[in-house]
């Protein structure tokens, strides 16, 4: 009996040595940047890139589950099927433009207190499944660094919040606001509203696919 | 053996006859016009009423679950405690106002395609656990006949997305926009916004909160 | 002396009955819709064959001075140059949707107050100069007939507050908003918010420049 | 002949000593904030206040011409008889914050470029009369220092085309916005949204009223 227990023990330990470590699973969640950043060239491509560079690439499954136009609310309403059933071991979220940017646009953004309910339970539904949870914070509407883009206000009031959900909860933050407004300080002296890490203020042109897919490395993987 | 079970059936019918039927339990599922329908004089507490009159009052349990503000999105959000918790036969949800009001006052309104989507979902959940299910389109956002208050036009859209959701779902409706105008068609000959069924345009006064009563009545108890 | 007086009166009375009449310089002042209205195919063109049909286009000298976008307080800002400047003897003046739709699209439509007060301002300057006024309803924002486009209760209750405005200002009415609703009533069986009398809801396809020549040349030519 | 010219000169001399001379009349063209500077405590009687103290006061007449809610076309529409018609040999302009709010709060605010219009527009017509004209930023909706009140990118875009039209037309600027943020981050160590010059974000508290006094008054007075 007492034999029988320490071969045991000991295959255990051989197996944590030997076999391959259970892959990680990683789920993007978000919004039209996360839909294209899981086309060629995308945020999520060029991190499977970083990677392979770094020959771990066996050890991460990278998952794109963005949709565009989508809010907070949305999240919470496909995460069953889109993120849950998918069975992540790590959750990205990223959300939080359309929540602002539809305020003026149709009139249907999010309020503060509505937007920040919906996150705490997409959060609270994920971690009661032991999923590790990684938040992000909105990048940009317009790359002014003057904070004269239209909607800077209201898209830095909603980073405040995602910062504050991230330490209240206690789940990992990428800051990818504070990444983009850093780089724009430096590398946009023209001040203009695009075209330095976007497309159109918002969506990522090739180096902001590079500069998030970095940040996400340096979020993600130890 | 063939005895014991003559005697079950027997008192399996007699008990058909004799014991109290399982009372039904009405969920009222909505916002600020639901919330004032369960305090003294809603239509909720008139509802109850038309129950004692009719001498029916112990067969049913009439729950009021509103809350001031509450779009569709945020009915979904708090179902399970709110609704699902408390073990309802039926779930009355009427829903609406503030999806396409709060569009006007804080661009904050909900899109017509993501409003029809969580409506979708709240039946479905619902129906999963064989919930009856009857749903209302929103009364009025403004009192004058002539179709001249500013939201008619997307309160209507409203109003026919949730008529069509009635018949997708084969679920029962209220439609209490349709009673509302034809009751102010036939009482409100100066065109007034406000004081023939409600208090400020969408708030029951004493009249509408009566007339809502009988619309659930009709709608609710056979 | 009494002999040249004589013969003067004569020549004017004779001037009078054989020299052209002075023209009337018809300007149409709005937005969008009036932009194209002076284009081939446009409503003022239509109007001008109509003329023509009629054998007075000698007595008559249409102007188109539509402008994309405007508002009742863009008229008024540019009436001086636009307008005024032209010396017309009739202005025709179609303006509102944008005070409504705006309102949805970017925040910045025009308060039924501030759109009241420019509009009875621009009339009062063109009255201060004896220019005669004519003033139309605005046609339709989508052409359901059930009242279900988004922005019909708005459109109602601007399109009431013009009839109001010409009715206090004894300033003519073309009353656009009506004929399209019942041209629809009659014609759009299937309740579709466009390709009726417009290509999107708003602008005007052949058929829509047709009525509206048909409904100016009622309300402008004895 | 060279005798007359000589007293001549000595007169226009004497004139500039001993004649009084013309008074200014500075009218504060503006919304709310400036209709309650004209009340006992607000900026304007605080600056008639700091003319006193300069022993100045009979050089100077301060007229209030604000009124709630105005946005730049309403001064424009306005202008002829509360500006106008005082016979003002200065005007400053304080417009800007309803342009803004008015967006969010009932779809109504100004688009940028013809808030730009407008102001242009206004400052020609009194430029055409050799009025003086001396423009502010708006100084604050909220007063949270590090730019995360709702409407603060709008409003830094809306000072930014303000400081273009002073620097296109040649026109004095008091740059209240700047001004206010320099106090908040000497003064605001809390982020508080209001409180420090302002009882609501945007109307001035005595602190308000008396900084706007001061800074008048180095933009006004040499």
């Amino acid at each position: 009996m007492k034999k029988t227990i320490v071969i045991a023990s000991f295959i255990s330990l051989l197996m944590a040595f030997t076999l391959p470590q259970q892959k990680q699973r990683i789920v993007f969640f978000g919004d039209s940047i996360t839909q294209a950043g899981a086309k060629p060239g995308g945020y999520i491509m060029v991190l499977g890139d970083l990677l392979k560079q770094k020959g771990v690439q066996d050890q991460y499954e990278l998952i794109g589950a963005g949709i565009g136009g989508n809010k907070a609310y949305d999240l919470y309403l496909r995460m069953e099927e889109d993120v849950l059933a998918k069975n992540p071991t790590t959750v990205v979220i990223w959300v939080g433009v359309n929540d602002v940017w539809h305020k003026k646009t149709s009139g249907t953004g999010t309020d503060a207190d509505k937007f920040e309910k919906f996150y705490h339970a997409i959060i609270k539904k994920l971690q009661a499944k032991n999923i590790k949870v990684v938040i992000c914070t909105p990048a940009a509407i317009g790359e002014r660094t003057d904070f004269s883009n239209e909607l800077d206000g209201d898209l830095n009031k909603y980073a405040n919040i995602i910062r504050q959900i991230a330490q209240k909860n206690n789940v990992g933050l990428i800051d990818l606001r504070k990444t983009f407004l850093e780089y724009n300080l430096a590398n946009n002296p023209e001040n203009k509203d695009r075209n330095i890490l976007t497309t159109d203020g918002v969506h990522l042109n090739e180096k902001g696919n590079q500069l998030v897919a970095e940040q996400m490395m340096k979020g993600l993987i130890k």
